[in-house]
C-alpha cells in the first residue's frame, strides 16, 4: 500500500520545474488572464481525506471537466433513452469538429466531444426552464464538493456566450436533424453555465468521488448513480476524455480522466480515489501539460495505472 | 478472492445459449465454413494454471488477434521509431476506412485498424525477407503458447492474398506517402500469414500472459518486453481494440481486448491473467457475439472490470 | 435560325406529360401547398420579346435562383474581394453539406451552395442594415423584370426563418471562422428574405437577361455589370448551379442555370436570350424535373446547347 | 469573324513574357527532364487547316490528357454501361483523392479523376488483353491526328508504372468494391501507357476536332461517336476538366478543356474547331500556366467563350 500523501507530494514536485509551460486558452479575456504558474494537486479518498499540494484551494474554471457531471445528472434523470441522442465511441476528431455529425445525422459520437456535451445537456433538462437546469447542476456540485461556495463564474459564462459561434453552430445543426428537443438557445444557455463552473482542484477531486465507488458517495453511502452507469462514464472518460489525445493520455496515467480548457483535469481510480488537478498552461490537444505530467506521476507512484 | 474457474465454468454457461448468434465471416471460404456453434474459452494465470470451458483446445484462425503480438513485436524490433509509421489514437472509423489516412498523409491511426496493422508488421521485418519475419512471429507465439504445434494455415493466407484487394489498396496508398520501408507485396505476404495463425483459446490465453505482467512472462519470469511497452499495448487494445465499437466494449468487460474477425477475442486482465475466448457469430463490428457476451460476465464475476 | 417561338411551345408540350412528377418540397407548408400541376415557361429575348407558355405569369417563390442575382450585386458592390469570402469551383457536396467548411476553414465552396450564398449575402449587406440590402435586391429585380409588382413573399420568409437551423448551423459555422462580417442574424434576414422572392417566369427570364449580354440590359443599353463578372456568374452557374447534378444539367441543357427548390430554373444562353421555367415537382437532386425536361427540349430544338 | 491565325500568333505572344513560370512536373525523370522554356499552340479547323506558333511539332508526354480520348473509346465501345463504372460529376477534390471513393462505394466520380480513367480504361478494355487496348488506342490516335508517328513513350510508361503506388491503391480499393472487371494490372498497364502517349501540339489539335463536330470528323465526315456522346464529353471536361481549378478555367477560357501534368491542354470550341497548347510550367492546380494563359488570350479574341 503506498504512502499516498507523499505520492502527491511527489507527484507535484516532479511536475513543478516544468510550471508554465504550454499555452494557456485565450478564446475568452477570463481564461487568458489567469496566471500561468498556477499548480495545485489534490486526491480525494473514500474516508473523507484529502491530500492537497501547490494551489489546490484556489477556484478555477472546470469548462469541460463539466461534462462528467452532466453526463451523470441526464444518465440519472432520462436512463438509458439519452443513447438516442448521443453515442458513445471516440470520434477520432478534434473537440468541435462538425464533419461526422453530418455523415451521423446529427447524433455525435460521444458526451464529451462539443456537439455530444450540447446534446448530453439538452437532455438533463427534460422539460425544464435553464435556469431550473442549471440549479441543479450547481446543487449537485455543492453536495458533492461539500462545498455550497461553488458557483458559476457569470463573467465567464458570458464570455463563453458572446464567443461560442463554433457551439452555435453544432446546436443549430442537431437541431436541424432535431436531436435536440429544447431551443438552442435554451440549452447553450445551460451549457454555457455548466462550463462556467468555478471550483477549486480540493472541490473538484471530492466531487468526483461516487465514480470511482460504483456511483455511491463512499463518505454518505449515498447512491447517487446506478454502478453501470458510473462504469459507462468511466469508461467514456478512458476512450474519449481528452478528444484526439485520449490514447496518449491512457498510456501515459492509465485512469479515466477528463480534461477541460481551463487547465482543470478530473481523473478517477476506480475502488480508490477521484484526482483533481489544474495548471492552466495547455499542450497541443487542449489538456494540461503540467496537470498531465503530475497525473502520470502519480500514477505510476500510487501504481493506480489500470494497464499495468 | 473469486473463484476464478468457477467464473469461468458459469460465463461460459451463462453465454452458451446464444451460441450460434451472429453472423460468421465469409468472405473467405476457409471461415465461412468453420462451425457456427463452436466456443471455447480459456483463461490462463500466472501459475501456469488454465481454466478452460467448452471447445477451448481447438484451433481457429486468430485474424486480427494477432497484431496484438506483431505490436510486442515491432516494438521490441524498432523501439519508438514505430510511432514514425503509426499513431496511438482511436480512429473513429471502420477497420478498413482509408478517409484518415488521406488527411492524415499516409500514417495510420493506430497499429489496429488495418492499415496500421500493416503498417506495424512493415517495421518488425525490418530489413528481413518476409519468411525470416513470418519465422520469427511463429516462433514467438509458439513459447508463448508452449507449444511448438502452433502454426499458419496456408489456406487461409492464401484467400486472404486473393480477396486481399482493400488491403492491398491501403497498402499502396502508405507507400505512395512513403510510410511502408519495404515492397507492399513483401509486406502483404507477412500480414496475410500472421492473420492466418491457427491457435486454440488455451494457446492465445497463455501466449497473451506477458501483457498482464508488465511484458514478463510470469512463468519463467523472461523479461519479452519493456513494461511501460506492454503498458501502451494495453491502453491501445482498450481504446482501439474492437474499432467503432471499441467503446462499448470497454463498458461491458472493462478489459483491453482485441478482436478477430475469426471469432476470436483476447483480453488482458493487468496483474491478472489472460483471457482467450473463440465462438464465430459476429456482431455488426466483427466482434464475436457469443464471446463478448462470456467476457462480459466472466468479467463482472471476477470483478475485474478496471472501470468499477 | 430557329424560330424560337416554335421551340418554346414545343418544348412545353414535350415535357407536360410529365407534368406532376417528381416530388414537391415540403419542408415549409407555403411550398408543399403548391399545386404540383403548374408548368410555366419564358423566354426572353434581347428585342423585348417574351415567349411564353403554361403558366408563365404565375408568380412562385423563386427561392435559391435568388443565389444569381445577389451574386451580381454582391461583385457589383465589393469587387473581387467578394472571393475573399467565398471559392468559385463545384463543392462535389450536396447543398446544405458543412462537411468541406470545416476543412476550408469556413470559406464556401462556392456562390450557389447555401453557406456560399450566404457568405455572398453578407457581402452584399455591406455595412448597411437588412432591410437596406433587401430593399437594393428587390429594386433590382423590378427593374430587370420591368415590373414593379414583384416582391418578397414574408409568409414564405417566416417559414424559412422558423426552419432555417441548417442554414444558421452553417453561419454560425463561417461566423466562427470569422467569415462573416455581419451578425448571423442580420445576415439570415437578407437571405431568407431574397430566397422568398415571388416572381413569374416571364419576370424572372427578363431579369436573367443582362447575364445573357455581357452584364448589359439589351433593351436598355444599361451596363449592370462589367462583362467579366457576368461571364463569371455564367460559368459559376455552369458549374456549380445544380449542386450534385450540375454535371447532368450540363449535358443535357448544355445552358449556364440555376435551380430552386420552389420548382423554378433560370437558364442563361449567352449572347442569345434567358429562360425561365417553372413547375413544383423536383427530381432527386432538387431540380425541377418538369422544367429541365423541357429546358432540353427547347436547347436541342434552338440549338443553342454549348457543348454541340 | 475573326482572323484566327492572327488569334493564334497573338495569343502565343501574348503568354510568352511568362514562359518558363510554374512547376515542371518531377514526380518522374522523363517529365522533370523537360526544358521548362518550351511553348507550342495549335488550332485545328475543320477545314483541316492548322494555325500553329512555337513549339508546335515537338512532341510530349499527353498524360491525362488522354483521358479525353479512352472516354471517347470506351463510350464507343461499352455505350451508356460505362456510367455503371463511374460518375459524370464534378469532384471538388483533387485528382488523387481517395476519399469520395469509400463514401461512393468504389465508383469514382467522374472518367477525368484518375480513379476515374482508370475505371474508364478497365471498361475500354472490354475483355481483351492489355496490349489490344494499347493497340486500338494508339491506332485511334494516329488515325485521329493523321500521322502514323504518334506513338506510346515506353520510358515514360515504364516511369509511371514505377512511381504508381497511388494509382494503384485507387485501383485495389475499386477492385475491393467490385468497380473493375479486369486485374488491377492489367488495367494499369493500359492506363500507364495511354498517359505516356506521345505528341505534338499539332497532332493532339487535330485528334481533338471530332470532338468539336458532334462526333463527327469535319474532315473526312466520318461519324466516329453519337453526336449526345461527343456533347457529354464536352460538359464533362468543361465541369471537371482541371480537377479542383475547373472552375477557374471555365471563367478564364470559357472552353471544354482537359490539362495533363506534361504541360498540354486541349480544348474543344463546339462548331468552330480544336486548340492543343503545351508548356510544361504548372500552376498549383496542375494546370499549364502559359497554356491556360495562352488559350485565355486566344479565346477572348476569337470571341469563343461559351460564357460571353
Amino acid at each position: 500500500m503506498p504512502d499516498l500523501a507523499r505520492c502527491v507530494a511527489e507527484a507535484y514536485q516532479t511536475a513543478l520545474p516544468h510550471r508554465g509551460q504550454g499555452k494557456v486558452a485565450d478564446y475568452i479575456p477570463a481564461l487568458a488572464g489567469v496566471d500561468p504558474d498556477r499548480f495545485g494537486f489534490a486526491l480525494a479518498l473514500p474516508d473523507g481525506t484529502v491530500h492537497t499540494a501547490g494551489d489546490a484551494d484556489e477556484a478555477f474554471s472546470i469548462q469541460s471537466v463539466s461534462k462528467v457531471f452532466t453526463l451523470a445528472l441526464a444518465l440519472r434523470r432520462v436512463g438509458s433513452s439519452l443513447w438516442d441522442s448521443v453515442g458513445r465511441e471516440p470520434s477520432g476528431s478534434a473537440f468541435n469538429s462538425i464533419v461526422q455529425l453530418e455523415s451521423e445525422q446529427g447524433v455525435p459520437r460521444n458526451p464529451f466531444i462539443n456537439a455530444g456535451a450540447i446534446a448530453t445537456t439538452d437532455r438533463l433538462i427534460d422539460g425544464r426552464s435553464a435556469d431550473e437546469a442549471v440549479d441543479e447542476i450547481v446543487a449537485f456540485m455543492r453536495a458533492r464538493a461539500g462545498d455550497a461556495s461553488v458557483a458559476i463564474d457569470t463573467g465567464v459564462a458570458g464570455s463563453e456566450n458572446d464567443t461560442g459561434a463554433r457551439n452555435r453552430s453544432l446546436s443549430y445543426f442537431m437541431d436541424a436533424f432535431g436531436t435536440l428537443r429544447h431551443p438552442v438557445e435554451t440549452v447553450l444557455s445551460v451549457y454555457f453555465r455548466q462550463c462556467a463552473l468555478s471550483m477549486s482542484c480540493r472541490q473538484l477531486a471530492q466531487a468526483g468521488l461516487f465514480l470511482a465507488f460504483e456511483g455511491r458517495d463512499p463518505r454518505t453511502g449515498e447512491q447517487l448513480l446506478d454502478p453501470h452507469r458510473a462504469r459507462r462514464i468511466n469508461a467514456i472518460m478512458m476512450l474519449c476524455g481528452h478528444y484526439d489525445n485520449s490514447g496518449e493520455f491512457a498510456f501515459r496515467v492509465g485512469l479515466p480522466g477528463k480534461s477541460g480548457v481551463g487547465g482543470g483535469i478530473l481523473c478517477i481510480a476506480p475502488g480508490q480515489g477521484s484526482i483533481a488537478v489544474w495548471s492552466p498552461g495547455l499542450n497541443e490537444a487542449g489538456t494540461s501539460l503540467v496537470g498531465a505530467l503530475a497525473l502520470e506521476h502519480f500514477a505510476y507512484a500510487a501504481g493506480w495505472s489500470v494497464f499495468d
